[in-house]
């Protein structure tokens, strides 16, 4: 491993997806900031990373509120510079118009929008003075498709997309990369892989095809793709999906 | 004029939009709901419509408060069948990314894009009992554009048309016709007249050539041939430009 | 009827949209003139037409021969000033790529992309002396999607659509109204009706609900509304579809 | 360099993009088949691939043939399984509305579209029975945007689109990676750097920001990124544009 003066931020570092980035960043000589609500259950994390050598510091934030954001970040770059920030907070939920409570509204918003307005901005007002950086979103299949039942998650992702592109408008010739990561499929969860069961029954779910649904660590590899690109040939948006998703 | 029994709610009927669809739907036989943060200032649009023989009821209402949407709506339809709803509340701010507060940003929202949910929600749970209505939102440029300085302005707009896709989608099949209007102009408003002054010299706002800037009214009648839309064309999303504008 | 010293060009006047467009603009007191491939298959549109007082000159047209276009609009033009070109030639196949000849792609591509390019060229030469007109293209899902089975058709049509796109941003200063018309739906043709019977068969056929697809008449009124458009708000893309439509 | 049983077919193996291709697989081991119009031109590529032992043939082609796509892509698939085919050719030409002839409108869509269609379904014929490939397609600003002067060029690239749309969702399920490229930017090559001395002056040209322009290699390194993917992650279309670039 080589070890590199930098710190990468996840914003949102669960079970999967968030996990398989750090993981990943940290491979590469990162050290990994990592922030999920319940910072106790990163337990687990920090020991395989730290198994192989790797570091890691693992924190309890609440993306919703602006000053533990604030912190979170700045201690990331106080530890190294801040080079990658990445928001990968989620809030997928799913009911009819009618039975869309204010608080689900409000509340998934916070969680999937406001949290990375608050991320994108402190992290860019980190790294301007290094002259470089990136700030990477998680997007989905409702940033740019608002479904049936999905007038919560889908405007709140609508909302996070419309932050990406005015960061990157915004920063982009500031030399730090802004890029949205649209994930058009299920990731390989427990809690996707459940509902393919609730819905299709313990069958479908256990004969799944190979690669049909998407790896954390295709998404992790995604996201280092992004990092990896020269500054002549960026890419703000970036879809994947795998082979057999219909769309 | 031919009166009907059915009500429009108007929420944000502002000096400019707002009270050309008033006007406009007044004239063709409705009675007005015109709700607008402080409600003394539609006493002009009141006197006008009244002395043309139209019918207005005038509320102040602050559309980012669920119980006074709920008690708008519910006034209204208590009037005369809620026929048509439309959310047309503004909130358009620029800000370079690292200057928007979280209070900028979360008022915007509130605004722009969670006053829109409330007022969706609302008028679908009259409309539906009824068998019939529409629903109407105003968008911008900035519906469909995150552009530089405009995180929060288009971080709400975004999630508003995320509302209206996801309602759409919803009420359709239930005979709701739910649209999104994007303006992709100015409208000429005293607003947008004082900042062309102000970028380009009182000469060049004096200056403007006819049909250059959007007429509030031709936003009215835009909304007017929406309205009218038999049920086996209806559109969703009616963009609109004057002749000479740049996109 | 309202006479007008003014031709409306119908390019591909076949039965069903092109006949309702006819008969809407011959209603409002314009001179039609009215081609496609065999032009004898007009004489019923001609005699029902004229039936009502209205005026219509039917041609053979094939849209794909530059000099029958030049002389189809020149004489529509020497008629009475050319006011309204609309192109609406249809080419609706679907084969899997493996099975499109390159036949079949060519002459898809001549019809419905290639005669729009001529026909848009041929009318703004026409209406740009005048200093005004009105030059609309009938679009369809797969101008904006390529589905399986439509490599052919949909190249066509994303073709056109730009081509639509192009001529709006260069005419529309210059007062020339170009707009693009999206038929999200099926339209209720005898092909569409015969589709479902072979699909679904002969009872979902003719049970379907009313206004499930969408009239020639609500298609032809949606051009009528956008050629109502003052200039200070005009349409560029418009899109229909029926109330109960997936989309 | 790691020799492979593979062939990468370019269709449009042009001085800088196509070449810089050719190079970047040639040195991954692949056997490179390069097809130009005029394959004589070819000649110092040969050589420069060569001299670092890698493998390459050239062939004059003209896309626009459909005997000769089927001739030179058999002929890859017969040296070592095709396993890659990228279409490259450009035709990027603008001229106003009324001066675009019929003769350049044609031209530029059998130069930009069609003979993309008959590369895509050719390949997919040769790769469907190895039950593996990739078949990749340059795109432009012009892909997405129908601009003043571009009803050629916008209408033939929006066209490739629709094709590789459709190519995508057919050949996926089946194991074919299809991906569209957009370029957004200018690529620095001679005729880019000749148009901005002819626009901007001498001086302009040679003080242009490192990175401003996008290099061909970076293209290059964005297709073997792609085909790197792992099939539960693919990307359709990928985006790229220098980070001071405005969009």
């Amino acid at each position: 491993m080589n070890d590199r003066n930098a710190t990468v931020a996840v914003v949102g570092a669960g079970d999967f997806i968030g996990a398989a980035i750090a993981k990943r960043f940290a491979a590469e000589g990162f050290t990994v900031f990592a922030g999920r609500r319940n910072g106790d259950k990163l337990a687990p994390l920090v020991a395989e990373i730290e198994a192989t050598g790797g570091r890691i510091v693992a924190r309890s934030l609440d993306a919703r509120q602006e000053e533990q954001i604030v912190q979170f970040l700045a201690d990331a770059d106080r530890h190294a510079p801040l080079e990658v920030c990445i928001f990968n907070v989620g809030a997928n939920v799913n009911f009819p118009l009618l039975d869309t409570t204010e608080r689900v509204f409000r509340k998934v918003w916070e969680m999937a929008c406001y949290g990375g307005f608050l991320s994108a901005r402190e992290a860019a007002r980190l790294m301007l003075p290094h002259g470089r950086g990136a700030i990477f979103f998680t997007g989905a299949t409702a940033s740019l498709r608002g479904g049936i039942g999905y007038a919560a998650f889908a405007s709140a992702k609508f909302g996070l997309r419309a932050v990406a592109q005015s960061a990157a408008r915004e920063l982009g010739p500031k030399n730090i990369h802004v890029a949205h990561l649209i994930i058009d499929a299920g990731v390989d969860t427990a809690w996707v892989r459940e509902r393919i069961k609730s819905q299709h029954g313990e069958e479908a779910a256990a004969n799944l095809p190979p690669d049909q649904l998407m790896k954390p660590e295709s998404v992790a590899d995604a996201y280092w793709q992004l990092y990896q690109q020269p500054r002549d040939a960026w890419t703000f948006e970036h879809e994947i999906r795998p082979f057999g998703e219909k769309w």
